[in-house]
């Protein structure tokens, strides 16, 4: 029998909890798989007295983590502190340069400095393992890295986060505002107190950028991705784009096409018979698009301990394995700089929800600028939600703006921009135009 | 630079030949990926003269794929030749006795002899790779092997077989017959000239066998496996399961519980909203039920050159990376004997079309019957499907026998059996009662 793979967890939250518990009671089933004991000798976290529902009484505690990493009684460290720098960097920047694998679920440090740590991973033949920092328990990682050799991958879009998409879930089922499905996300303890980096669309900016690189060969460029969150999305989005046959996700999409690679999170219209559509609450999916397996999509939870340890397990059951590949599939020196293709090139549909005057012409007007443009409209709808009354003169026409949608066909996205510009310099609108991209299968 | 990894591909019908385009096209990617270079240097397939759009001229040609198993110029065999036996087994065992790598799509073949291969490859270190063997391009066997170490799976099932869905979903989006689908699948080469193998189940259930093995550690037996198929499925089964909320699909389900290990390959109602329920047309989808990470769902292409190539070239940058896992994800040795749980303990809801004679007391009658059984009823419908115009006199009762459906909540599949058994002696059925299990998620 070979010697145990002795693991150091940095960090005893949810996840590390779970890592160890599972740890155990896998123990047989991993040794077998890999011939190996994966046992834990030390951990590290902050606050040593805190109940965590484990003993830890049988592993050495460092207060510092980083030290940990320095231990020759430990070949493996598990990342699980958080936060793109600090403690977290040192721990494994130390680890690697102590020639210790390192498995992490942290997505922030990666897409700002995986590219660098990797080329030191690579240089100490270590492990820089990190299923768990995109789409939880779904081994999204694994299959990039060492599934799809076959293939070339045109684009990869998913639902990466899963506090958004509880939050637009509950939206559409219980026609409620963003605002107070925040608060019960919160009080839930699916959202953050500052719920900004997720529902503003950062953290699936940070995962976004790691797929792209491994379904790209390209360098995690996180800074160039164009990120739009959820917060403006209204009830009356929802039930226009349910009546359109459309669901709103917020997505992360990657594609690299002939102006470079196209990086973006925001909220997209998918239409409802897709697989991406029956993604509710806080599960997470993911889909591949390239030209051997054409599409593939994986659903899965995106969060919680459990998941997230399933994740973190395997990359250590691989470690324990021996296989320990390159951590973006192809060694960080072979990766190409991109060029980044701006959101003004972006070809799509788009709806456009207007507010305008409800008064003759309007419509007309707008088509017009549209027209202008040429962009093709798929359909043009004009018409008050189900739960709103009109209290509209002999006429027809109220005093209060009117909703009006365009689906648009394929288009360039400056053309829309200008399209609208154009509508709002007219006076024919209310308010800001929302817009929404449109994402087909 | 390592050596090349030299191939040899015995079977050159649509997927060798895509195993080959593909490994040329791919080259680089995969030299960067595994450091060695991976080169056919061999093929072998019945009639050398026929053209396959490929140019064979640079490959050793080997009439007799054993022969080209035992060559010293190939380290790794690939089979596609097809067949539970002869020349794809003599090739294989040849292949390992001669401490070569093997990759195959075989699941015919790995049904009956995996558990000996397995051993055999085990003891001489070479690899048995089979991701191509389910589910085509989904990289099913691969996630199961490798990335769920922490989970103990409690159930795993999927749509295996892409002719079956390929038929069932123009059944129902055409209304047409399944006679009607079967001749368009053959005529567009979607099914076989000899269909049976595909639509009576056997195909799903050879690749449900191999994804249980791997799911629950358990020895491949293929054997005990339940196997209904979809030919009995009528229009109306169909309609009634669209009004009811379900959709019908052809489902490979396997289960370890208290009663054993429980393989079942059925036509199933799904509920209409689940992920699975969305696959529609040749698509394939497995959903793995495991403790960490819940609920896993992948979908893809089951079928088809380039995505089963693709799960072919997978496995061989697998070989090529020395990243050789046990075929079975851990020793065949250590594989079970599960005890097979027999069909008339399974639990689960089930959907009865009963056609009963169209008389006063029909619906009460079978109702009386179910409740001696202790099968308590979710719904009861009586009614002619909207395309059917009743002919009834001033009673409202018609001559001809009217469907009868009932939708039960979980029971025991011998009680269900009684029950049926008892309607049918009452003498107020017509015909035979259609079943069909629900299995929810």
């Amino acid at each position: 029998m070979k010697e145990p793979l002795r693991i150091g967890v940095a960090g005893l939250g949810t996840v590390g909890a779970s890592v160890i518990r599972i740890l155990n009671t896998q123990a047989s089933l991993i040794e077998e798989k890999t011939g190996r004991p994966v046992v834990v000798t030390a951990v590290s976290a902050r606050d040593r007295s805190k109940d965590r529902g484990i003993d830890l009484s049988g592993y050495q505690w460092f207060d510092n983590a980083a030290d940990m990493a320095a231990s020759s009684d430990v070949d493996c460290i598990v990342e699980l502190i958080g936060g793109a720098d600090g403690m977290a960097y040192e721990t494994i920047e130390k680890a690697i340069a102590n020639g210790k694998h390192v498995v992490t679920a942290n997505k922030a440090l990666l897409a700002k400095h995986g590219l660098k740590l990797a080329a030191a991973a690579e240089k100490k033949d270590t492990a820089l393992a990190f299923e768990a920092s995109v789409a939880g328990g779904i081994p999204v990682i694994k299959i990039l890295r060492e599934g799809m050799s076959a293939n070339r991958i045109k684009r990869i879009y998913g639902i990466l986060n899963g506090t958004c998409n509880y939050i637009l879930s509950r939206m559409e089922n219980e026609r409620m505002t963003f605002q107070d499905c925040l608060k019960d996300a919160q009080k839930l303890g699916y959202a953050e107190a500052d719920p900004t980096f997720d529902v503003e669309g950062f953290d699936t900016a940070h995962k976004l950028a790691l797929l792209s690189s491994l379904a790209f060969g390209t360098e995690v460029d996180a800074d160039s991705i164009y990120v739009e969150g959820i917060s403006s999305i209204s009830p009356l989005d929802i039930t226009m784009a349910g009546e359109l046959g459309y669901r709103i996700k917020l997505l992360g999409v990657a594609e690299y096409g002939k102006n470079g690679l196209e990086q973006r999170v925001h909220p997209t219209m998918v239409p409802k018979t897709s697989a991406i559509a029956q993604v509710m609450g806080v599960t997470n999916a993911v889909t591949i698009d390239a030209d051997a397996v054409k599409e593939l999509t994986l659903i899965g939870p995106g969060a919680g301990g459990d998941a997230t340890a399933s994740a973190v397990v395997a990359d250590l059951t691989d470690v324990a394995a021996d296989a320990v590949p390159l951590p973006f599939g192809v060694s960080a020196a072979s990766l190409i700089k991109a060029t980044s293709a701006g959101m003004q090139l972006h070809q799509g549909g788009y709806y456009i929800r207007l507010m305008v005057h409800d008064r003759p012409g309007v419509a007309a007007g707008v088509a017009t600028r549209m027209a202008e443009e040429e962009i093709s409209l798929e359909s043009i709808l004009q018409k008050r939600p189900d739960s709103e009354q009109p209290s509209a003169d002999r006429t027809g026409r109220s005093g209060t703006p009117v909703p009006l949608v365009l689906i648009t066909y394929a288009a360039e996205e400056s053309r829309i921009r200008s399209a609208l510009a154009r509508i709002s310099a007219d006076g024919l609108t209310a308010e800001e135009p929302q817009l929404i991209r449109i994402e087909r299968e």
